[in-house]
């Protein structure tokens, strides 16, 4: 006879922009919400019994509703908001996440000023935060950044790597190394200071990707989670995902062409993939 | 000071077509691998030394050799022989890691026989295995289908749930029932029938959903997975994903029409998300 | 001083799901429309008068609204009834076309049975139709298909082409030819065969695709548009697209292996392109 | 008897990526290249003869040849050397196209500074350029942005336009107008101010779309297309391709909210779209 193993619920794709219409300025954010419930809603699978079903519908409704009742000034405090509402309000459940990302916009510049109510999409990353709460506990409240897409010409190297029959990539001690990074970091219990984070997160990284002399993606990967833990008190720890965006050197010498690292070919597929937990 | 917690990293979408030539017809099958190594590493991620780093270009070099040697005629046959391969040639690696996506062609109906050599592809489902291999264990391997897209116009309903303050939703005792299902059953251990595992799940869950009074989301889920558990004997238990196709009727009031049922508006965003383990 | 030219507005993407519930099973389409006019707009461009605009918002109203009132049984009709309906309401505007793209679903087999109310999604493709009404004319009417992907293992070759310095493309006897293929074809006026148009459109292409014995990609898909118009009476020309789907056999002498045909790499980009009209 | 209409051929998505090593700092651009032939292809076509096809593996080749080659600043100058380059060398060809996206690379800030040779990614907007060459004539070139995604919360209306049975959209003086706005310009004979051009180009757009008190898509267009006429006397027409992003005001009504504008819904679909030239 089957059993009920671990299951949720909740509505994805959620999107909603919020306008705060200051006197000199307005502030606009675009969020796309995700919530998931866990809790006891077996006979919803075994009996059909909607009685303890909040539908995802409703979950929808909540974001819209709370959008308007919240001054959460960050993704973070708007999640947790969130997740607290659903736990308060659901007896049933005993569970509640809410994944936040927040698109790129930021206020074009005119005439060399930022003008005060207009914006454009200014890359592919997306802010995100993913707030957990347990019945009785507290929030456990992570940070991240989900596709920075970021890319150095020089000081990179891989070289002294394992040779096997199969092995056909020349060593490169100045080859390209770009990534689609994502960073997720995990603020200690009790932390508020989300804004400054993501702020000194982002300087951070980007600093020791830009500086330093890389042997490997992993070496490069751990020195920028290594400098966040130092930068930032108040994570225990960073994730960081760093997929290479593989910069192909052309074989220009069928064309009578010498190729002092000038043309690249770059590619999607296939490609690298590196990830890894820095901690205290 | 920094240290370096759960890391792994490898190759992705390594794409391969592979071509057998029989005298009356070819077989053609189209994967794309993703490999993934844990292991002892840590000397790379902490002083760029790669001695002990298997380069991820000879991991889709290994995916291309073995596609050569390999007989297997299941796509979690070849991944069990990819992980095999690299813990075998690896000391440092202490467990791997691969995924398999098999593109849906299917050899083309011409004069109502299929074409021995022809091929079209017939859908956005992938068929999918992953196997995860342990230093000094055996093979886990779990089969699946990623992306099946499914709609019954009938024979749903949704009714009896909770409501609260932000409800708008109302109740429907015959809606449209659409999702994009994602599959995953996990195969006991020394299980070998891997494509007949494939051909019965399939069939199974297609039999379920359509037949099926559902009562909602969930109802319909556990009994798919309830009978995939019966009708296989070789799986310990299966998950399956099931976000929301939704099909809005629209309201036609408005312009002096009625909507029986027969005017809808499909979304992709936002939608409900509902997952679960149905196990023994 | 500035002037207006060409210009056209109207409102893509209008998604819409119709069900007609015969007694013994149901009929399912899903519909992406896009509308667009051409007419008398010049004082909206240059003094903001909306006057004379008809909102896009009431173009997707009249898609919905037509959808419940329309008996057309094919996409063609509904697209002609569409811009029959907004010509004749609109004195302001001079031409209107209207798009529709049709989803491929399906009746899902089960026990060897179409199922009467269950559907899957059977490929990337969509059926297509354009229709273009000028004032005082007739429409004008095309059909077409939108991304069939299909492939053959054998049976195409390339060789004999231009050599110059930069040539380094090997010749090919056998190679894998696949081709995302979109095909649009014209009706003469006043045709309205279109759904066995339709049907056999298909099966001509796929016939002669599989059958072919190909020496480039311009040559089959001459082939091709020549067997649809002597298939096709009613129909003046076709337009054939055709980039390669490019499957590269990958060199595995490096690792001691011969590769007589049997392992390529399928690659997304760069790729070829070839289009072309066939008329009569 | 079919014959054969319009045809051309050719090859996409050529990646390539140049790196120009300055001693202080180093300049990368990402570009992907389409090349399109027209020509006395007939026999190919009928007969199966590639005499007279240059292979588009070899028009692969010649962007990265060209690349290496081509002191090309501007991807304006690099696309005309390419429709020159493959006219010159191939009698059979009568015209040549030649597109070129660029991506939105830009060096990082560090420390209030641009990086020397650290890039990211800044927008989805694409730079892009089209030249046409014909046999015996001058280069046609046009330039262009592709996706530029921007939003205004204030200063723009929608009212006044046409009411009919089937108009549901409130009026709306103060709504939220965002675009993914695309732009092309063609370059008078002889032109070759490409990067300035460009440069003030973005910038003159950016500006009118910030400033203007709009009371519709159109009217915003023609003016933004109006300032470029005058900014920009090498230019002899542009086009603008302004698709709405729309957001939909939250009825908040239901849950006892006031929505003093502030909380919205965008969407991806349906969505308006308005396209125009502006010309002389």
């Amino acid at each position: 006879m089957a059993h009920l193993g671990e299951n949720r619920y909740g509505k994805s794709r959620v999107r909603v922009m919020k306008v705060v219409r200051h006197d000199t300025h307005h502030e606009m954010k675009e969020w796309s919400v995700r919530v998931l419930l866990h809790g006891d809603f077996e006979t919803c699978f075994t009996e059909g019994d909607n009685s303890r079903i909040l539908p995802t519908d409703t979950m929808k409704n909540t974001v819209y509703w709370l959008a308007r009742e919240s001054n959460a000034g960050t993704l973070e405090e708007f999640a947790i908001e969130l997740v607290q509402y659903l736990l308060g309000n659901n007896p049933q459940v005993s569970k509640a996440t809410a994944e936040v990302e927040e698109k790129s916009w930021k206020q074009v510049f005119i005439d060399g000023q930022p003008h005060a109510t207009t914006y454009t999409l200014t890359g592919p990353e997306l802010q995100t935060t993913l707030v957990t709460l347990d019945r009785g506990g507290e929030p456990v409240v992570q940070g991240g950044i989900d596709g920075l897409v970021i890319l150095k010409t020089t000081n990179s190297a891989f070289t002294g790597y394992l040779k096997d029959k199969l092995t056909t990539l020349p060593e490169s001690t100045d080859r390209i190394f770009g990534t689609r990074a994502t960073i997720e970091w995990d603020f200690s219990p009790g932390a508020t200071n989300f804004a400054a984070t993501r702020a000194t997160a982002l300087s951070t990284l980007l600093k020791v990707f830009a500086d330093h002399d890389s042997l490997s993606v992993q070496h490069t990967l751990y020195d920028m989670g290594d400098a966040m833990l130092k930068a930032l008190p108040d994570i225990s720890q960073v994730k960081l995902t760093m997929p290479n965006l593989h910069c192909l050197l052309v074989d220009l010498s069928r064309f009578g062409q010498e190729n002092p690292n000038q043309i690249f070919v770059p590619i999607d597929e296939p490609h690298g993939y590196i990830e890894a937990v820095i901690t205290r």
